[in-house]
C-alpha cells in the first residue's frame, strides 16, 4: 500500500476546533485506502510561549534543557490529534521522536537527523492505524531529546516520507501554496501551480516562510514530490518537483523578501591572504550563518568588507568580530539593522543576460538605493533599506509581470 | 557519597519565582556535599489543564494518548528547574521517565513501577550534577509513556530513593507537615514531629492529601525514612519512619476526613456463597476501588449490602452492579453521594478497648448520625452525612485532645 505523509503546521492545529477539522481531513484521506503518516507542529504560538517560560526562569537557558522543554509542544498537539481521530472512529496512535525512531546528532536546538528507524511506524501502519508523529524533535544515541530548529517539522515530514518511500509529502499550512510574492505585500501575487526544488529552495532561503529550505533540499536529494497546500481549503496548492521542463522557462518565478537582516561593515581592512578566514571562521564555529558578503576592490592595499547576519545573531557576531578587527588592524567597524533583502528567483535567470540589469533598473526607477548585491545560479538578491522593502517587492512583481500567467 | 531524594509538588513549582526559590533550596542542599536527586510534579494546575484540553477534543480520550499528553506537564517543570539551577551556578540535568529508567507495566493512567534502571542517574551524579527527574511518569517495555495516577510523583520519589539507597526522601509540599487534622477545618490542629508508616498510610488512605498512600507503603517495605515538609518555610516538618516506640503510645495520632464518597446499597440480597464475589469481581476488573463494605446480619435468607466508592467512579460502578443485582434477584438498588468519611488513626487503638466507644460517643454528643462503620488495626472510620463532616472532625479533635502535645 502506498504511504502518504502529511504535515500540519502550528496554525492548522491551533485549538480544539482546528484539530477536529484536521482530523476529519486525515480520516477522509485514510478512507481512500492509503497508509497515512502525519507530522504535526506545536499548536499555534506554543513554542514561543515555552521559550518565554524558559526566559522567565533564566536569561540564558541551557540548550539541552530547552530542547527537552520545547519537545513537549509537539507531544501535546500529536496526542490531541490522535484522540480526535479516534473520536471520529479512525484508529490512530501518536509517536514522539523517540518512538518514531528519529535519531539525530547532539547539536541541541539545531540538531540534524542522522537516521530514521521506522520499525514502530511500520508496525502501527500494519495494524491499520494512522500514525501521528511529533515534528521538530528527535533523540540522540545517549537518549537525549533534541529539536531540529525552527521549521524543523517540515524536515521531519520530508525525512520520514523519504524513509517510508512515500509517494508524496503534503505540507499543510495557512496559505494556499507558494506565491509569486508575499500576498500581504503584493495583493496581485499568484499561487504557483508548480515550482522546481531549487527555485523553492532559493525562495525559502531568501525569506519566503512557506517551507523550510532544509526540507526542500532533502526532498530534492531523494526526488520526493512535495505539495504545499492550505489546511483551510481544498485548493490544490503548489507541487514542488524536479520539474525538468522548468529549466527552459527562463523567467522569474517569484520575489522573496526578508527583513531579518543586520549588517557588519569593516572599513580599511588590510588586503592580504587569510584575512577573510580570520573574520569568518569564528562566526562559523559559533554557528552564525553569514549571508551576503561583499568586498570592494582593493585600493592601496586596504579594502572594505561588509556582510549580513540574522538580526538575532548581530550582538554575538559583533563580539566575535571586534577582537579580530583589532588584531588585523581594520580602520573601523560599524553595524546596521535597518536593512532588508529582496530577491528575484527563477531557473536560468542568471545564465540569461538582462535579468540583473532589469532588476536594478526597476529598483532605480522606484528610487530605491541598492547597498549590496549577491547572486546565485537562479537568484539575484539586493540588500536595501528596510523602509523601501514593500515598494521594492511591489515594483519588481509588476516589472517582471508576475501577476500574469 | 550519600544520596538525598527531594520531591517538590505542583504548588512548590507553580511559576518562575517559586521555581527559582526551590532551585535556591536545592543548591544550598547540594553545597552541603550530598548527591541530590529531585523529583518534580507538574506546575500548579497543569495536569488538570491538560485533561481539560483533551476533553475539548473528545469526551473520552484514549488512555495511552492521555498519558503521553499528561507526561509533558512534568517535563516542563523539570526542565525549568534544571535551567534555574544552572542559572544559580549549580550543575543540573533533567531526565524524563525514559531517561531516568523508570519502567512500568502498561496500565495507562494508573501504571505500576516494575523496575528502575538508574544507570543514567548514577552517571549524572558522578559528573557532579543535581538530577531532576519528572515525577508521575514511566515507560513500558514497548517504549510507551505511562503515568502512575494521581499522587504518582510521591511514588516516583520513594521508588527512586529506594533504588538509589538514599538516606532520606524529603517530600516538599505547601503545608508544614502531617497535621493531627486538616488545619483548614481545625485551626488548633498540630503538626506532628513524627509518625509511623502505618499511621501515615491510614491517614493518607482516609483522605489526608499530604502524601500518596502507595508511596508510604513502598517506603515502609524498604524502611526508607521520609520527611514531609514545606517548600515555603524552614520548619522541620514530619518524619515518617518505622517508629518502634510509637507502637506503645496507644493514642489517636490524627483525624482524617474525605468527602469523595459515594454509596451503593443493595437491599434484599439472597444470602448465599458467591454473591459478594459476583458483585465485587466486575468492579475490581474495572479498576474501581471499593472502600467501606457493610453487610447486615442475614434475616430470613436475605441481607442488605452497602459499599462506598469514589464519587467519580459511581456512574461506572452503578452500570456494572445493575445487571448483577438483577441476576441475583436483589430487591432494590440505591445510591447516594451526600456522604463523607471521618477516621481516627493511631497505632494500637484498635487493640485497646474504649477508642471506638469514645469515638461513637463524641459523634453522638454532637448529634451526628453514623451510617456505616469500618475498622483496621489502627483506624476506625465512620461514614456520615457530608454536611456533618467539619463538625465531626472538630468534635473528634477536641474530644481526643489532639491540640495538646
Amino acid at each position: 500500500m502506498s504511504v502518504l505523509v502529511q504535515k500540519y503546521g502550528g496554525t492548522s492545529v491551533a485549538g480544539a476546533e482546528r484539530i477536529k477539522a484536521v482530523a476529519a481531513r486525515i480520516a477522509a484521506t485514510r478512507r481512500t485506502g492509503r497508509d497515512v503518516v502525519v507530522v504535526v507542529s506545536a499548536m499555534g504560538d506554543t513554542t514561543d510561549e515555552l521559550i518565554a517560560l524558559a526566559h522567565s526562569v533564566t536569561p540564558d537557558p541551557d540548550p539541552r534543557e530547552l530542547d527537552l522543554l520545547l519537545s513537549t509542544g509537539e507531544t501535546v498537539s500529536a496526542t490531541l490529534l490522535a484522540m480526535a481521530l479516534r473520536a471520529q472512529h479512525c484508529p490512530a496512535v501518536s509517536l514522539n521522536g523517540v518512538q518514531a525512531g528519529i535519531r539525530t546528532n547532539n547539536w541541541f536546538s539545531r540538531a540534524r537527523i542522522t537516521a530514521i528507524h521506522p520499525d514502530r511506524i511500520w508496525r502501527e501502519l500494519a495494524e491499520g492505524r494512522v500514525v501521528i508523529v511529533t515534528g521538530f524533535q528527535g533523540v540522540t544515541d545517549e537518549a537525549d531529546i533534541t529539536t531540529l530548529g525552527r521549521g524543523g517539522s517540515d524536515t521531519t515530514a520530508v525525512a520520514l516520507a523519504c524513509a517510508l518511500r512515500a509517494e508524496l509529502c503534503e505540507i499543510y499550512t495557512d496559505v494556499e501554496g507558494v506565491y509569486t510574492a508575499d500576498p500581504r505585500v503584493v495583493p496581485q501575487a499568484r499561487c504557483l501551480p508548480a515550482i522546481a526544488y531549487e527555485e523553492m529552495l532559493e525562495l525559502a532561503s531568501q525569506g519566503a516562510r512557506v517551507m523550510h529550505p532544509r526540507a526542500v533540499e532533502l526532498a530534492e536529494v531523494y526526488n520526493l514530490p512535495i505539495r504545499v497546500r492550505s489546511s483551510f481549503t481544498d485548493a490544490p496548492g503548489t507541487l514542488i518537483t524536479r520539474g525538468d521542463a522548468v529549466e527552459l522557462r527562463r523567467r522569474v518565478q517569484g520575489i522573496a523578501h526578508d527583513t531579518d537582516v543586520a549588517k557588519i561593515s569593516l572599513a580599511g581592512v588590510p588586503d592580504r591572504p587569510g584575512i577573510a578566514h580570520a573574520i569568518f571562521a569564528p562566526l562559523a564555529e559559533a554557528g552564525i550563518n553569514v549571508d551576503v558578503i561583499v568586498q570592494t576592490a582593493s585600493f592601496e592595499g586596504v579594502t572594505d568588507l561588509s556582510f549580513t547576519v540574522a538580526r538575532g545573531d548581530l550582538a554575538k557576531a559583533e563580539a566575535l568580530v571586534q577582537p579580530v578587527a583589532r588584531q588585523i588592524q581594520a580602520r573601523e567597524m560599524a553595524s546596521a539593522t535597518d536593512l532588508a533583502k529582496v530577491s528575484i528567483v527563477g531557473t536560468g535567470i542568471q545564465s540569461t543576460p538582462g535579468y540583473a540589469a532589469r532588476m536594478f533598473g526597476i529598483l532605480a526607477e522606484a528610487g530605491i538605493n541598492i547597498e549590496m548585491i549577491t547572486t546565485s545560479d537562479i537568484r539575484i538578491t539586493c540588500v536595501i533599506a528596510r523602509r523601501d522593502v514593500e515598494r521594492a517587492v511591489q515594483a519588481l512583481h509588476a516589472g517582471f509581470e508576475l501577476d500574469r500567467e
